[in-house]
């Protein structure tokens, strides 16, 4: 990155040209002195190697596996530079979607606080009632979870749609996408993973609650289905993790992983947009406002559902996907319409 | 396979012959080039290299590198074969499991559908009660998950046992498995995930049944310890779970990881064969058929698990026992009956 | 170790000598010959292999690859000692954790047998009551789990405060840790997921106990904080059981690892605390003793949370915390009083 120092950077070309006999070996600044020191060494064991004689990386792969740690041949010295970046990674590929996942859950949680305990005692004529605030921590902290898990899962397929019709429109796969929509296609997998992360938190409160509250008397088909499209969805979710697990991941080829992402992914959209639907579906249309602007959380949430689902129905039409088909696998279209 | 394209299979050998001074090194066939061109390879970042030749894979190596991916070094170009079959390989060893579990679920499903909600509305002489197919999402999903996956937690152990009786019988274990045995032993792994994912999910539905239906007044131990049994094993089977991923089976020696499948494998056999037990041990004996021959589908899969149980009880006496280790050892005894 | 046979060990270097134009390779006895004549391998597919010559090495790895297995090159034959010492590894580094969990868990289950079931009998002037029996399995279960969940939790960060005490009193990090505390030190990953599975179990069996006992009425903000916590608790073990899969870990440059061990670790130490003393805050101070000198559960693990985040606190205050960060960094105290 530009902003890290660029003196040590240099450091392996100056020490080149000061030793010119010696091999100059790149190995062990991935690993914390500390830690060393300790005997201790925690996080990653795989230790880059990279030096432009194959004897002395040898040599050093030796060394490290001496250490109890794992060589990992990183090639020619030209690869220091890479792994000199390493030790400064921080969560580097989380910082988009966990930004993402605690502005949309903060968001949520005041829209829920404002609808919840604010509002009905603004409105209320008997004064302010303290006892609306005895379920935030759980009841709310559900609703939150359940209102952001859902969101960060349309974030993780959204994306994708978009990239369709911008291929369409121009015609081409070969121009790259702008930069917020790279940002964003790049994100997904982390998106899905707090996705899982919330729900699961969700489903966990959500246990608790319906303690509080019971199930409908006589039980009813469309609370059950509700709750049985919640609890295979969290399956869906959890198997859709476990194939994003590295060591998971590295044993499927790329028609099973494809596979498993796109249709196990849009099962996870088509059942979280029936577990909100079969939540409340006969208060749906009916406007209920609190404070005057704030729509039920409910009605935000199947409306997002239902467009993300709707955005994607014109690529499934057969004409539209060949097309894009034809696109993705290459065929461009000149500027003046005929193909290339 | 016998299906796919002969053509390409002899390209490296063509190849070869055709250009005679140059070193073929085969690569790069396990990606898909659209994934390629986006630069978003998703599912394995592994690519497997062969070539006769040790400086071409070296030098192509680094170019898997430099570009972010894994070199797996294969060999001899005599592995191109088998690099070129990876591709179309598509959840292979899941294929047995898969559909085996689809099969018990759809049938457990159906039996359960017949029993509560088609044969009380027949047998019923108040007309037909439309009411008694409120449960059918949740409480039928429960059962049906249960049941499935305790069948499935079954098929994981009773191969085994069988190989066992048939080593005995014919007193060597250098003759092979018949063919059905074979696949039935190479699927075990994924019949206990599927019976660990159904099991999962039967215990979320099963909170919210039990939220309906309310806990026995006065708690009794039965209910107590049928639960407590769930859990336990649910726990179990977690631990197997996390077990069998790739990098966690990697860290373990043989004798761990037979020791993990041996006895936590058949703890949870007994752990499920108390659950069923447990939650209706009362009713056990009594005729409880519906529509004259569907049998009650506690019956059905207490008298599964105790068979299980019961196949394997004889393997377990001692001189029994010995007399299977000494076959395992590699003791034949002769078609007269003498030993070899 | 020690107790192992001696003879084996000398096996590659008598072999070296008596064959010394022969390359020895060493290989494979990590291996069960039973699964390897079965074709069924199951644990680690890794075969480490060392070798003074390269060229047999390479020979050997190929040899490897086309048994489907993956070549580790351990280097030169020295290494043969350690490859030797695979095999008989039984869960090493789980054996003090293991036998730490199983005693709490049994004194714990004892307690609260005393404290519930014999106890209120043996006062009880209406005699032996053996309806109180009923709860033992997952009641009784459920406690037991939490409380002893709960310790090894606590168990897994109390070291870390230990060490930085001896360092700053020592005034150097160049001295060795006592054998106990060393050992300590090195089981706080086991003792950590032990607490997630029994964190995890107690979840499971809360939510059926709650659902005998219902909710506090009308819900009460301090059962809702004591719930939520716990959720999140889960959660954030869940995360940090993740983080140390091998492969996940494997991904993780050291500072990413140690924020999460840090950070979420000491997150989860407060979130217990905080779970717990929510569960029973208002009975916290009154003496609860039964049979005269059994403390309640609660508070027992309450005064343990407390002590461990007391324990911590002066290692916080900013000249403290310098000190000690001086002393990590290599600082050292002379005997007299002045640095180094």
């Amino acid at each position: 990155p530009p902003d890290s120092p660029v003196g040590p950077r240099a450091w392996q070309s100056a020490c080149r040209s000061a030793f010119r006999r010696a091999h100059v070996v790149k190995a062990f600044n991935t690993l914390s002195a500390f830690a060393l020191q300790q005997g201790d060494v925690r996080g990653s064991k795989e230790i880059p190697i990279s030096s432009d004689n194959a004897r002395a990386r040898r040599l050093v792969s030796e060394l490290v596996r001496n250490m109890g740690l794992h060589p990992v041949d990183f090639g020619a010295l030209r690869a220091a530079r890479e792994i000199e970046e390493i030790p400064f990674s921080f969560f580097r590929e989380w910082k988009v979607a966990g930004y993402v996942a605690l502005l949309v859950f903060f968001l949520f949680y005041l829209l829920l606080f404002m609808r919840r305990q604010i509002c009905p005692n603004l409105d209320s004529t008997d004064g302010w009632n303290w006892n609306r605030f005895q379920t935030f921590p759980l009841k709310n902290g559900m609703l939150a979870f359940a209102l952001s898990g859902t969101v960060m899962l349309l974030l993780c397929y959204v994306p994708g749609t978009i990239a369709g019709y911008l291929q369409l429109y121009r015609g081409t796969k070969y121009s790259t996408f702008p930069s917020w929509l790279d940002r964003w296609l790049k994100s997904r997998k982390q998106m899905g993973l707090l996705a899982l992360f919330m729900g699961s938190l969700h489903g966990c409160m959500a246990v608790f609650t319906q303690i509080d509250e019971g199930m409908a008397e006589p039980a009813r088909w469309s609370q059950q289905l509700f709750i049985a499209l919640g609890i295979v969805l969290l399956g869906v979710l959890g198997v859709l993790g476990v194939s994003s697990l590295p060591s998971v991941s590295a044993g499927l080829t790329w028609r099973e992983f494809s596979f498993l992402q796109r249709y196990l992914g849009w099962a996870s959209v088509l059942l979280v947009t029936g577990h909100a639907f079969f939540k409340g579906y006969t208060k749906l249309l009916v406007p209920r406002f609190e404070c005057v602007v704030l729509a039920s959380e409910t009605q935000i949430i199947v409306f997002l559902c239902f467009l993300t689902v709707l955005l994607k129905v014109p690529l499934l039409i057969p004409c539209v996907h060949s097309r894009l088909m034809k696109v993705r696998r290459g065929y461009e279209r000149m500027p003046n319409g005929s193909p290339a």
